[in-house]
């Protein structure tokens, strides 16, 4: 499905626009300008001439050239007459940002059905109602004057807008930037499986994230999501898993949530990597984008000062990781590089040593991924102890090594925060809390299986 | 137990003081300057007259006043006769830094067994071997330059002395200072258990923390913990699960990590609540902090735009906790505070509508916790809109209602950084994710309903 004019618009009519800071339609026209969209810009709204320095018309129609996208905030009541002008008018999306519709009851639904009939046999389409709309990294489209726009190759189907800035402020903070967000709200006429058809063949999307209340048209899905999860790994997370979790999203988005072993059965027969929370979501993208044909079981822990090594250990063994033995020729040399006190059995625990020769963790880590029953290292970084040192490290690492590490450090500190982001963007994972790196790893390895054997039948 | 000399102490040697900023005897010496210990240092080490400013001795006997604390960073080798120089001086604590006793081996630890018998009958303890020793943040006793030195009402005893930075750093983040951490080592002195009793009577201590691989006198510990849990909460993580980690544990400090099923069974019977990584011990400690009295089961949830809502009731569901039906009258009363599109049905959804009036969020709070039938609200902050201005109304709404609530704000970004350490400086609970809020109050639930048990037996 091509969406281009809808991502990537010439030009945008903010219908509903306001000059009071507090309004959306303030708010949508503030995101459009932060976010340096470098296409047209229309406000719309019959009470002011002018607002935030750009000429308001009345009303869509009157607007002089063509609108590729148009973005309506104004009350409920309202829309349908609104959107009717869009139709009459070309414009090719209509993001529908109020609520009130299928959400809200049987009045509402009335009026979404009346929505679908005024684009009828047009080549207008809805996103939304009951959304926020659509961001792009590239062409400057946005729905919120805060997202962070760091250039990147993930992009983000969300059936929650408030879900998809979290997402954004959480990998930015990480040092990884977006490609696309769809805020796809009561989804009317475009669903999440039509953005999943357009990411597909979109070139600056790598890994998709999709945070799904319900999936509208299941058959359909099934088959976009086969088609794309084998090249670009799709990190899914369903919600409404519970009772009161269910009836939570019908009032949200006024969607049946459905039973979760139906998803659960979907999602694996697509190949989605399936996650549970946030976190996971966001865990699982920073593992799809810096280890993405990670197939391993054998773990080799390394860490310097304190009980980390124990907690890596617990948690790779948690979901499934073997800590084997290493090799006599490997415990040798190990031996050699380090004090006679230091354990050089899995996990190496290097001790305080590493304090006074940071190079340690590096030279240790490549005599260890020389060991043959080792697919993987796990650095438990040193602390607060020599952070700029060990990220630089880490980064120097990374061109001399062909097997995956994973870094966990536990700490919170401004400059570790920094280092996360300059790890993030040499694309080298690292993750808080040891139990992230274990599911992050052993979510990827289950993805990467099943990828195998998806090419293995072609 | 009186280990006040220890935490306390009016003099201090540091015995392997080096000028080498990379050894670990300067690393001892700089974190009791940065600390601003306000007792006497001594630096000991016959290679220099002088250290960072600080008189050197060539050893402990030459001081010419009495010491109270002494940290050994000397060889293994060395340390038998440096303690026994400690022992005659009358040194009341000796924490020894240096590795390779216990965990290293048979000859390690019939090293360390010499160790015991050079303090037999004398008056000095032994911290570690193979430790980092003691913080305090009111006498100024450090073991790492960087350790946050906010004053605070919790304590940690860990038998990793990186985890105890790493804890002291991700509380300090989140707005609460800290009062002791021991690095407990190999324990072949004073042990977790001499350090909990110590704690029991210590002012400063509400609240304590423990990491432990191996809980070397049960018995004891059994009678202290129980003696202890019900007045401060003792939030307790094992590390050392399975079985590779349980051998990661013995060469980290020497402990048999025992079967996890008796250590469940032990924090059970003594009322402890059990932690499972680092991250579930920072967000139980903050609960005890912060909810200390929580008993309900009935939760409402308070978001403004964004699926948030649908994750919290999952999260709540899966631990245990109900999201009731409001009654009537607090649905008609949320009726009138909202637009007629916003769900007054729980998880109340009160839409963009936040975005333009962000007091809604602590009007609806208040109507709802007025419904008999709920016991604490969950509140979804707004994301990356007016975080200074939802943070004043929460701190604010915490003066005016007497139910508990809980933040969830899953967003990153500096400013919210500093929004979660004023609300936790105001004692007022924020987690990131919604499950680590539901566990939380889980963990806090079944802590409180123990100690009312444990208090109707009294």
């Amino acid at each position: 499905m091509n969406l281009n004019p809808i991502f990537y618009p010439e030009s945008i009519a903010v219908i509903g626009a306001s000059p009071n800071p507090n309004r959306p339609g303030n708010i949508a026209l503030k995101a459009l300008v932060e976010s340096n969209f470098n296409g047209r810009i229309y406000p719309v709204n019959p009470n002011y001439s002018e607002i935030l320095g750009f000429k308001c018309y009345p009303d869509v129609l009157s607007i002089p050239e063509s609108i590729d996208l148009a973005i309506i905030t104004i009350p409920t009541y309202m829309i349908l007459n609104s959107l009717k002008a869009c139709v009459l008018k070309g414009v090719k999306g209509v993001v529908i940002v109020t609520a009130g519709f299928s959400e809200a009851g049987e009045k509402g639904a009335a009026l979404e059905a009346e929505l679908v009939k005024a684009i009828n046999g047009s080549s207008t389409r809805i996103i939304g109602p009951n959304c926020m709309g659509i961001y792009c990294s590239y062409s400057g489209v946005s729905y919120a004057p805060d997202l962070p726009r760091i250039k990147g190759e993930t992009s983000f189907i969300s059936q929650s807008g408030g879900l998809g800035i979290a997402f954004a402020s959480l990998l930015s903070s990480r040092g990884y930037g977006l490609s696309k967000i769809v805020s796809s709200g009561n989804e009317c006429d475009l669903k999440f499986v039509d953005y999943l058809e357009y990411l597909e063949g979109d070139d600056t999307t790598c890994v998709i994230g999709g945070y799904i209340e319900q999936i509208r048209n299941p058959r359909k899905f099934i088959n976009v999501a086969r088609r794309v999860s084998p090249l670009k790994p799709l990190v899914l997370w369903k919600a409404g898993i519970h009772e009161s979790g269910r009836k939570a999203v019908y009032s949200h988005t006024g969607a049946l949530a459905g039973s979760d072993e139906i998803y659960n059965a979907v999602f694996k027969q697509v190949g989605a990597i399936r996650a549970y929370s946030l976190r996971n979501l966001v865990n699982y993208i920073i593992a799809s984008l810096t280890i993405p044909d990670f197939r391993g079981i054998n773990i080799a822990v390394v860490t310097g000062p304190g009980g980390v090594g124990v907690s890596i250990v617990d948690a790779c063994e948690a979901v499934g990781f073997r800590i084997p033995e290493l090799c006599m020729e490997t415990r040798r040399r190990l031996r050699e590089a380090l004090p006679w006190f230091a354990s050089v059995s899995n996990p190496i625990d290097m001790t305080l040593a590493v304090v006074e020769d940071i190079k340690l963790y590096s030279e240790c880590v490549k005599i260890v991924m020389e060991d043959g029953g080792v697919d993987a290292v796990i650095i438990g970084a040193p602390g607060l102890f020599r952070v700029g040192e060990f990220t630089d490290l880490m980064i120097r690492l990374k061109n001399d090594v062909w097997k995956p590490f994973i870094i966990v450090w536990s700490f919170m500190r401004s400059d570790i925060e920094e280092a996360f982001k300059r790890l993030g963007e040499a694309k080298i994972p690292v993750y808080f809390m040891p139990e992230d790196a274990a599911k992050s790893l052993i979510a990827i390895k289950k993805y990467v299986e099943y990828r195998d054997r998806f090419k293995s039948i072609l």
